[in-house]
């Protein structure tokens, strides 16, 4: 698969370089870690800290939601893989302002482990204490009963958006991780792939589907899903993914949410707007209020081909995080 | 080529369904005619309207383009193919606020005579006075003494961007029209493309390369280039396409520019910053200095595989509009 880069080696960190150039404004690498990137801007003392961080190849999560109202600093790992404590340490240690520093990552073995010791360290090395909030929004990566063995895909989102917005009205530590949380548990998010993207080490396609075939849940890095078929209509798809969020998390008529259909990298934006049109058609036929929208790429797999859709349940406190304004090089909202 | 669409005869009008449903507080439909999109906003009278359109198959051009700073309405057409003057002239008749109009659109038979067409029309009928704007700025479609032959790609964001800054700002019709034709005038653009996209209704990809192969100056259709060759790094392709920006619009040291570095529709935000930290390089090394940079998917060619390099050159008051506030769908800039 062809792709514009040059040593495949060094693609995370060219791809820092170019970042942080383009939008020197919002970020800053820590001289001390190159995969340590902070807020270009001064934050206030006093203000609890909100840290993101995972592999590479989610572009532009995470580190385009570092700006005002989002996250305060990212750790950025290789493609795929999670970053080791010492870059979520360092910019732990940048972004605390003496009111701790709220982690929020995605629930998979090699971030448990790498946030979770990056944690004791920070603690234990610069007395910063540290909230911590795993993302696991994917319906279909473990069933109801186990829901905290579901891995984080691009619902994480809405729980960055909940722990800025919170940290940056002046929430304190145990309040910023309250709402976070309480974001994560009112978020669900299905997926369909339709093509696999590929390493740039490798050049190889990461998983295999026929020309006419589709995959219910598919995780973002290509983990199998729970329904392998045929291709099948997008309103059918969209259907399918509203159902199984709503058998999860059911909404009723009144209830009010937020939607965002997201792509997950060669999926067009024509394909997304008619996808987000039956979704619309589905929560409007319940009664269910749209509140706000997102439609477009917040978290890709590289090129890989299909999209997920991510309902977080509002309520007051909820709405009020959302509607925050936030200024990052990757999301903007007046 | 997997699509998730429904039937593909209806691909436009339920991807501007969805697109309006997504974000109602900011576009709505026109009761005359469904292919036109105007602002949901009041706009205040005396206000110039600005109005772009095109093809549909480049989203988020050009209709997420539509909002506070940009422009005030859109003509949709179907996929790579040029609004007829009907949607143009309604929109054009909505976004009259006793000011006149400036149709914004790109150097393409269909365009020309179809905006043409709705200018003629739009007057006759309504007695609204229509600035044309232009948009010429890839390098590739013809040699510089016939520039006036140039197609219009990426750099159109630039032209759209200026001319709805200059009528926010209070400019009358011949001041805006005379800003976008200078924003037109200091913009380059050099593509390339890797992979073709396919049309809904065939399925068939839209021209064909090797798998090791790219090509110079690919249109946003897949017109032909100048130059079919091996895929080179992300490095070299870069100084092509910069270099022959630069042989096209000489700069110079202590010249400021604005920086596009456009995806064309699957390829990775990953390979877009990794292209953009060499343009930086580039331009730094001669002094150059960057203004203001946007990487990411502006305007694509559905799916298809590839990127553009855009240079605004930036005077004082260029620099004013580019700076301007926009509260867009797909753009937003505090």
């Amino acid at each position: 698969m062809k792709k514009l880069i040059n040593n495949p080696t060094n693609v995370v960190d060219e791809m820092i370089e170019g970042y942080v150039k383009a939008f020197p404004q919002y970020v800053k690498q820590l001289p001390e870690n190159k995969r340590s990137l902070v807020t270009a801007k001064e934050t206030r003392q006093g203000k609890v800290g909100v840290l993101i961080g995972g592999g590479s190849g989610h572009e532009p999560a995470f580190m385009g939601y570092v700006g005002d109202g989002m996250a305060d600093g990212v750790a950025v790992g290789n493609i795929f893989a999670s970053p080791p404590p010492d870059p979520i340490v360092e910019a732990t240690r940048a972004i605390d302002k003496g009111a701790g520093v709220v982690y929020v990552y995605g629930n998979y073995a090699g971030d448990v482990m790498n946030f979770g010791m990056a944690a004791e360290l920070a603690d234990l090395e610069y007395g910063t204490s540290v909230g911590m909030v795993l993302v696991t929004d994917d319906v279909a990566s473990a069933p109801k009963e186990e829901s905290h063995k579901r891995r984080g895909i691009a619902g994480e989102f809405f729980v960055t958006k909940a722990a800025g917005a919170a940290a940056d009205k002046g929430y304190d530590l145990e309040e910023v991780v309250r709402v976070a949380k309480k974001a994560n548990d009112y978020t669900r998010t299905m997926g369909v792939g339709l093509t696999p993207c590929s390493l740039p080490q490798t050049g190889k396609p990461s998983f295999e589907l026929e020309e006419n075939e589709m995959e219910i849940g598919l995780g973002h890095h290509g983990e199998p899903g729970i329904e392998k078929g045929e291709l099948q209509q997008a309103d059918q798809v969209a259907d399918r993914l509203v159902a199984d969020i709503l058998a999860d998390m059911p909404l009723h008529a009144g209830d009010k949410v937020a939607v965002l259909v997201n792509g997950l990298g060669s999926t067009t934006r024509m394909e997304l707007y008619i996808m987000f049109r039956r979704v619309e058609q589905i929560l409007s036929k319940k009664g269910i209020e749209i509140h706000r929208s997102y439609v477009g790429d917040y978290s890709t797999s590289l090129e890989m081909g299909g999209c997920s859709v991510s309902l977080l349940k509002l309520d007051d406190e909820l709405t009020e995080f959302i509607d925050h304004p936030a200024d990052c090089p990757m999301y903007v909202q007046r």
